[in-house]
């Protein structure tokens, strides 16, 4: 990790130290996603064949996984990752269910009541990579708030592995959550799929999940064609920071660091502490951790492109955070709830020594779907609002309507638009009659 | 209006009786404004001076509007005018609190605290059109949320008058919510200058508001490129929706729908019934109040692409609508709240008799920056939370991490990350010791 001092830098300096590594994406990738897309939305599933011999070795009987491939996937488990998979599914159903938005119902006047009512996304699709791992907690982070939301068809789509199965930690999670209709599809195929509709998968209304490049451009895309689908939030690299004073352990932020620089090569994590010594600690730790890594080079490319950063006050390292708008955000500070209320920008928070990041990827119950690349300064993570649409409603008696159509007259007046006014206008002279 | 029979259309013949009037954006508009974008962004103030003059008949001398501007401004209103915009912006204010999403922390196991905090999006640009007219209401509806949400830099942007001053009634709903830094800049230029900022314009995070095919399509372009902005919601032409009885007025609903028609040549606007006597008289109002209207052209042209539908029952002029997703419903129907939990997607439902479109356009309380185009399957009006960003935390005790730890363990070993698996298996140790 390159060490910097943030005194020392100008502005130039210190826009690109919080610079995310490079996330054009390469022309060559939006082509070939280009023509994919097109692909399957002109030929259906004998596109999702094709690109299935391609990409994959091969293309399945059938895309739908079917009940007796679910069952053997169950069987196929052990007792201890079907427990935890439950117990994750059931904590993160806790959380998401206790933050669900309300309908509520208001008389703005009276005989004038106006409501917000709910609604579940009617066709949601939802994306599982399986790209170096498969990846059981993403179908869990998706398909609970789904099924919270009252979604009512719900597809999910995940790569094949070589032997033409899916992964079946994903099934048993997928099913567990009420989620039976999932295809073995990957990949920019999977997205253009799902925003168009083929044969065998249904056309969604909107797209959740993460993806690697490909998959990524493919939702890109599919939102801005007519008649695709919207998209959940605009993914990138994953990424951290963390705040760590003079009394954080030195071996649990490189921990922390390494749960997410081994993700890709272009993830992103950056260290800031008003403490010089924990900064080296640090440095010495990961080398020592990283000897012991099974993704040990992906994750020393992902230090490549992070940074180390000396501050000189807390208060400081927090405006370097609200700047950077980081997807994950560790505070490994002595009273770190105090400093909460300074945090604008964020995914997820965590808080003190003993809330490693991986704990939110899993099972604390908060979702792992979060904005990255900076988003966090506009969007938020998934929730089950993700999965619906809030509807307003008014509701309007007679003397409501004498009530507040001349406020609407007079302004209907004021923007020039007669056959406003006039529909006011001649309910108001009906209503006095 | 084409006078439809749903019953007798094939599955081909109703998705074109749905259809809205061409949307795509012509090749010639998008590239346009792609080089409008890009002078902004290259040029800042220079090329809104450039663009003022060529599309405005000469720029101001300085963009933003200053106090005594704003001062002369609400001199120059009629006290029943200032009076309108003081209710509307009241009772929106009151409907929109009433629904902010709150705050909520829950345990999800002992130790593990897992909340969700709310925080304004720090930069914000509102857009009022001023094209065929003003829109102080348009003001109201993003300046009011805006504002509770506590969003601390509000920029907005509105298109200066002939006079080169902007109009009166939107600086006086502007300042009336708070917001005083208002520039005279209109188009596809005022949202490039949002989202990358220029010597005058501050860079915003997020972009509201309605506008032209230009506006519209920038806001799509600058969604897009990296380090521009997000934006609210798909924007389209306007559309209505009425389900009307044997029992409604036809002069009410002939009003309503010349209410949306004179929007714009493109706006759209459908009529669905099981009573073929009240569609033939609404055909009759439409030409008896079009004769007295003057935008009369322009709702006649949005009246050549609407359609009045014929349905067996209440039951399908339902369905029809949950497939068309209109942005505005009316329901004027007998029993008009008993056909509300039937309602799938709509931006926003009026209920009964009473209840004109234009008074929520105006002064309901609820907002009028509404999904058009079928958005509303899978997207939801402008509120309070548009303007928000909503961040996850998660606090957790030793013996919390001792309680959820080994779930995450469990997981991360079946998805491979080493690092993932070793962040918590070190606190575990720690803990335990």
């Amino acid at each position: 990790m390159q060490r910097l001092d943030w005194n020392a830098l100008d502005e130039a300096a210190r826009e690109q130290a919080l610079r995310r590594p490079a996330q054009q994406t390469r022309a060559s990738t939006a082509a070939a996603v280009a023509e994919i897309v097109e692909a399957v939305r002109r030929d259906g599933d004998a596109a999702l064949r094709l690109y299935a011999e391609r990409f994959d070795g091969g293309a399945p009987e059938r895309f739908a996984v079917d009940a007796a491939e679910f069952d053997a996937a169950e069987a196929s488990l052990t007792p201890a990752l079907r427990a935890a998979i439950d117990e994750a599914a059931e904590r993160i159903a806790v959380f998401h269910d206790a933050g669900m938005t309300e309908p509520y119902a208001i008389d703005t006047a009276e005989g004038v009541r106006c409501e917000r009512i709910l609604r579940p996304i009617r066709r949601v699709g939802l994306y599982v990579p399986a790209g170096s791992a498969p990846l059981p907690s993403t179908a869990l982070m998706l398909a609970v708030p789904a099924d919270l939301a009252g979604c009512r068809e719900i597809a999910l789509c995940t790569p094949p592995r070589p032997d033409g199965s899916a992964d079946p930690a994903v099934l048993y999670a997928a099913r567990r959550c009420g989620v039976t209709r999932v295809f073995k599809v990957g990949g920019a195929q999977a997205i253009a799929a799902m925003a168009f509709g083929t044969e065998s998968i249904g056309k969604c209304d909107k797209l959740f999940g993460p993806g690697n490049a490909y998959v990524t451009e493919a939702k890109r895309q599919v939102a801005l064609i007519e008649g695709g689908a919207a998209i959940d939030l605009p993914a990138g690299p994953s990424e951290v920071l963390v705040i760590a004073d003079a009394g954080a352990r030195a071996d649990f932020v490189a921990a922390d660091l390494l749960s997410q620089a081994e993700h890709g090569p272009d993830s992103q994590v950056l260290l800031v502490s008003d403490d010089e010594a924990l900064l080296d600690a640090v440095d010495l730790e990961l080398e020592t951790q990283l000897a012991k890594l099974s993704r040990a080079d992906t994750a020393r490319a992902a230090l490549q492109s992070s940074r180390s950063i000396r501050v000189d006050s807390i208060e400081r390292a927090l405006e370097v955070s609200n700047r950077y708008a980081p997807e994950h955000l560790i505070l490994a500070l002595r009273d770190a709830r105090e400093w909460l209320p300074e945090v604008e920008a964020a995914g997820s928070v965590f808080l003190g020594d003993w809330a490693p990041e991986a704990l939110g990827d899993y099972c604390s119950g908060t979702n792992h779907v979060l904005p990255t690349s900076g988003a966090a300064r506009y969007a938020s993570g998934v929730s089950v609002a993700s999965f619906q649409v809030a509807i307003t409603v008014q509701e309007v008696q007679p003397r409501g309507l004498l009530a507040i159509g001349p406020c609407a007259v007079e302004l209907a007046s004021a923007e020039g638009l007669d056959a406003h006014r006039e529909a006011v206008a001649l309910r108001l002279r009906a209503a006095a009659a």
